[in-house]
């Protein structure tokens, strides 16, 4: 069998990485010696500054460079400039206010890293972890907050695979109210998909990602089908010699079985789009204005959010939501308090509990996450398994909303790390954010 | 000498035409029958409805069809679905609220067409101007508000060349600060633009458009400049052969010289483009984070604006702009308010000024706009020199702020006509216009 990719192609593949936005926990990535956060800083390296900017410190989607560290970390705070999107309306309302109590002392916080000797700061954490923004509620007030590089509190940051647990909850959502049934195949609700692998799987196998899918992220490996979904994803003129599906859905239709459903936790991206086509089969709304009605029109958000889309106005509920830190921190207070805003239940607190249920730790075991030792995944939630019954929603550069229940905390981290692999940061996160809640439980 | 287009080059040129949004007053256009506006509704139309839409249904920007009628009517309210784009925040405050005081018998006041034998209602002129949003405020206060189509409150709508009287307003607020000068020669600010038409003429020659170029925004001419202007500042990726410059600023250092500057009005887009570099050179800032600092920030807004931008992430100063419909009435009530918001002056008086001083009628009767005898333009903005001293900023589908001081009121419109030139509307509309001045001037 022959294997031609035409230059044409691998250009479009080249272009096309540039829309996919997904977690690959299994990214193998040779080591090398990235700029420091500090060298790193997007603003100090003049991206994009000047009228015109001069021509090395030019970036857009034209050519994939900017999505290339370091540049990625202006990127990720200007998505919108660099390509098409869909507004998630915070609605016309006043904004709700957060109080706040800093807490000076948690930056020098102690921690000791997964595999290290020795230990280190909090606020050390935050550069070591290539940090963009970070805040910390405990019992709904601001303890902790502050931004690097080109984000502000009037900006808004990709969040990448931190997206698919907004999907994931809007789905739980449906559950909840009745309008999804997660006992029914995909196929039920969207047609389009029998011939696919995702046929005869069942919605509550792709929300919680125990179907068998042919389907690699392994972007060192140019025969992977996350290329194949990432070309059929970008919104740009195709190349003439383009003959593969165009748009997510079109993708989603190509999906081969490898397995079978059920038996073991398996993360691919495209789960989180067929939820997505699923939800928006059963509500007639895509997950951009589900999201708008649902929650971000109803808890006071500062500034509406975002969704890339492809070439049909098709967001990518697997990775292309992008949000402000105060605002993804109000989600976050939101699920923490199991749906319910200033006495008012905004979503069923069925469909929060749902999440904190967890999944099936044994499926879980049989996936390749040597970090996440006794973890589950459920409704695209991250669940740590600890004894704070912490979980949590997670980007590729190192996003997050860290929801401890617990410890009444929820942290937002966004982020733009070197590597696109949060076990490069795992190890100097999970036990920072492990070491603020203890701290914050024990406080006077 | 040969002129051979491509066929690549044809396909650029045919998409660049999606990125160029320029009153050409002169555009001729052959009278075809067109969708009435109620056969036309882009929500009874069905674009980009459905998961898919129905491949005879989808929008976007990888062909140009988006921007044809009526296509267009959806279009003009999702530009940020089709394109990249830049954002004008809105700060994070609570928005402003403006008081009610709806007026019903405005839809019944009768107004005679220009050229027309027999009268027509305001509300009949709606529907015949291919109306989206309009909003009357009378001293302040909204006496008239109606949403078509695909906009709704809480929805932006592309303004087109209203865009230019934003950057017309920015350079007079910077003349009026005593930052710009508007006696220095172009090229003062932008040595770039030195060899280009621009060079020798000055920035108020820029600002009033009395520079001669040799540009042509004839859409009907395959040669004409304005398909160059709009291939450079698309931001898709550019084909193979593509030899012209890239980006908006790079244009305008190749716009050549058509006779002497000063003498006569001429309405070019590539003013205003050139205009916006000037006020980034001056303030280190693009127009899109300037107008957001003076302006858009300041008054309450309800919602974030947007540019669209081309590959070097410069805000398309002459047609790129999208805000909501109650926030550009904000912005006309500022205007009329002569910069003062709820008692603190906002923007300089003197800015406001030099806009209603208007301008040279002489040089403005050298022009082609049969329509609008005894004109004049003056910052940008069209000065009616109508006994109310009204003045207006205009799109090319019928987008408007019309600003009557004598009669305390500003009327926004939205709207997507068919025919690319105000002066398809004008009979119908600014005849409507003043016969509500005169309504509630004389209401008790």
């Amino acid at each position: 069998m022959k294997n031609i990719i035409s230059s044409k192609m691998l250009k479009l593949i080249i272009t096309a990485y540039i829309f996919c936005f997904v977690i690959t926990q299994s990214f193998s990535q040779t080591k090398t010696s990235f700029l420091s956060a500090q060298e790193s800083d997007p603003i100090k390296m003049g991206w994009m500054q000047g009228f015109p900017p001069p021509k090395d410190k030019i970036l857009n989607a034209a050519d994939g460079s900017f999505f290339n560290f370091p540049a990625l970390r202006w990127s990720v705070v200007h998505m919108r400039q660099l390509m098409p999107t869909v507004n998630v309306s915070r609605g016309l309302q006043a904004p709700s206010k957060f109080s706040y109590q800093l807490d000076t002392h948690i930056d020098s916080i102690q921690f000791l890293p997964w595999g290290a000797k020795n230990k280190m700061s909090w606020a050390a954490s935050l550069w070591k972890n290539y940090t963009d923004g970070i805040l910390i509620l405990h019992k709904g007030k601001i303890v902790y907050e502050r931004y690097f590089g080109a984000l502000k509190e009037d900006r808004v940051h990709a969040v990448m695979s931190l997206t698919k647990s907004f999907t994931g909850t809007l789905a739980s959502i449906l559950v909840s109210e009745g309008l999804l049934n997660d006992n029914k195949l995909v196929s039920y609700y969207v047609p389009e998909l029998k011939n696919s692998a995702f046929g005869d799987a069942t919605v509550r196998q792709v929300m919680d990602m125990t179907t068998a899918l042919k389907y690699s992220e392994d972007y060192a490996d140019p025969h992977a089908e996350i290329w194949a979904f990432s070309a059929a994803g970008n919104p740009f003129p195709k190349p003439k010699d383009y003959r593969g599906p165009i748009g997510y859905y079109a993708y989603l239709e190509t999906v081969k079985k490898a397995g079978k459903h059920g038996e073991a936790f398996g993360y691919k991206t495209v789960n989180a789009d067929a939820l997505g086509w699923i939800i928006s089969k059963v509500t007639g709304k895509s997950v951009a204005q589900l999201l708008s009605e649902k929650i971000w029109s109803r808890i006071g958000m500062e500034q509406s959010a975002f969704y890339q889309v492809d070439a049909l106005g098709i967001p990518f509920a697997g990775g292309g939501f992008n949000a402000g830190l105060r605002d993804l921190a109000r989600f976050g207070q939101l699920i923490l308090n199991k749906g319910n805003w200033n006495g008012k239940q905004i979503i069923p607190q069925q469909a929060i509990e749902d999440i904190e249920i967890g999944g099936s730790k044994e499926k879980f075991a049989k996936s390749d996450h040597p970090l996440l030792k006794g973890w589950s995944y459920r409704d695209m939630w991250w669940i740590t398994e600890n004894a704070h019954h912490a979980f949590t929603a997670r980007g590729v550069y190192g996003q997050t909303i860290y929801i401890d229940p617990k410890a009444q905390m929820v942290i937002v981290r966004l982020a733009s790390e070197p590597v696109a692999a949060n076990s490069n940061n795992d190890p100097w996160s999970l036990p920072a954010y492990n070491a603020v809640a203890n701290y914050l439980m024990n406080k006077k």
